[in-house]
């Protein structure tokens, strides 16, 4: 699978940032039809010392940063696509000791727009910990209108 | 503000839809700037007969509706725009006896897609009873690749 | 099937919801794991006469009713519990002249909270239309501090 | 306001998580009301080198903490209480070579689970970044019927 184009980008794009190398996520797989992460447990992401339970904010990020990724796999080449709107709705607990693994794939994708979806799980996929969506901007060459006060530009809220 | 065009099509459109006529949906206000619905207090409308509380469909329905509205205020003529996200928070219960406004505005603008945001109230906006957010796609003539196979298509999900 | 008391309880829920009755949303099955509506399909829910794609306010309306109407499988009596939060994230166009049907069970039972989850669907569940999470508020016998000034207290937001 | 109790707790609850210490989150300030913490500008967490605009993942980070966090606001003594779900909305990019405040509130607080919300701003708090809310699980000495097969055993979904 290495030698696969998406996850040659994956992988570049992953090791470019350092927020994610704190939290040792790596690249498991990658194709078009979706990107799978790893984050390896680690004590330094245990959020309750007494009971080994991961701190939601690194099982956040994973699943942030398994979404944003895999509009890589749908993409010619590569973009910047920043985030419009996550949400994760946790299942149960992460058990310790035990990695967590980050699964996200592309269920639409506009010329500005793309959504994700995906899915945390330890052992077994058909069990998640956490249900993710999250709809990214395209700011490449195919955007357009993106010009002062275009799309970006938010609208005052009373 | 009846000459408003916006609010000439706003109303045209509410009235095409049996399904919000039933709840005696009417418009309020509508502007460039936003548009606003009021859902009358009715007994058919109430969930629980002992406390007079709304039932909650009935408010989700206010806020979808105004949502999917408020992108009259930002379009150059009629588009059919179908939801492709909602959400509700509701903050607190509605009183009894009292109509509900529902405020819904574009706060995002695409050639494909278009982001809202609104929030529901009884006597005062600023103690809104819920929270909304929409996103929804453009079918009309600015919308491109909508073919067969094209960003409506679900992609498999595992 | 319809000697199980979740479905009967089902049956006399939906049958004094006005609201439902005029979308014609018909109970399919109940049980402890779950509940399924039906919205069948009919010229009044259609949004765009043009395409026959049902109205999104409709499809919305099923689902919130189906996430809902599942806090009746896991608890021991009849209950109000009104809406706290609902997502609904739409994958596809249902495709017109089908029924759509709506399925939800509660997937984190607690005291006072209740989390719902579910998805619409025509003729393949494995191909969702429509993926919803909704949160219910319990304010039966079992909820506790519903004062004045308790849970359901708004507070004030900047 | 560094004799407040709220600000001492969230203090060293900020301190001993490591993730957020390599963003270097700090704590703005903590009251009852509301907790407000910084994201202080920084190169490692800028997304888009040419850009300069933040990684999404720190922002998120950021928000994710704040409405954990802020549920010390109200909490009589110290209770670790995991994420349920998280939703964030971008209203429009960060502006880069500025540091972001994100402030989160409780705003529904029941025996076993804790409704917050909140949003990120730079210059002005009117003209807010992100909007976020977020559920978080009691697991203290006031939460019931947490043992195994209790409220966080997640129910198979099909």
């Amino acid at each position: 699978m290495a030698e696969d184009p998406v996850f040659e980008r994956a992988t570049r794009f992953l090791s470019a940032l350092r927020h994610c190398q704190v939290l040792g996520l790596k690249l498991h797989s990658a194709s078009q039809d979706g990107l799978t992460l790893v984050l390896p447990f680690s004590p330094r992401i245990v959020g309750n010392p007494l009971s080994g339970v991961l701190h939601g904010g690194a099982l956040t990020s994973l699943m942030d940063t398994a979404c944003g990724m895999s509009t890589l796999c749908v993409l010619p080449e590569f973009e910047v696509c920043p985030t419009l709107d996550l949400r994760i709705d946790y299942m149960h607990a992460a058990e310790p000791n035990k990695d967590v693994y980050g699964f996200a794939q592309c269920y639409r994708v506009t010329p500005d727009v793309i959504f994700t979806r995906g899915f945390a799980y330890q052992d077994d996929p058909a069990q998640p910990i956490a249900h993710v969506v999250g709809t990214f901007m395209r700011l490449g060459q195919h955007a357009r209108g993106l010009t002062k006060g275009g799309p970006m530009a938010a609208r005052s809220t009373p």
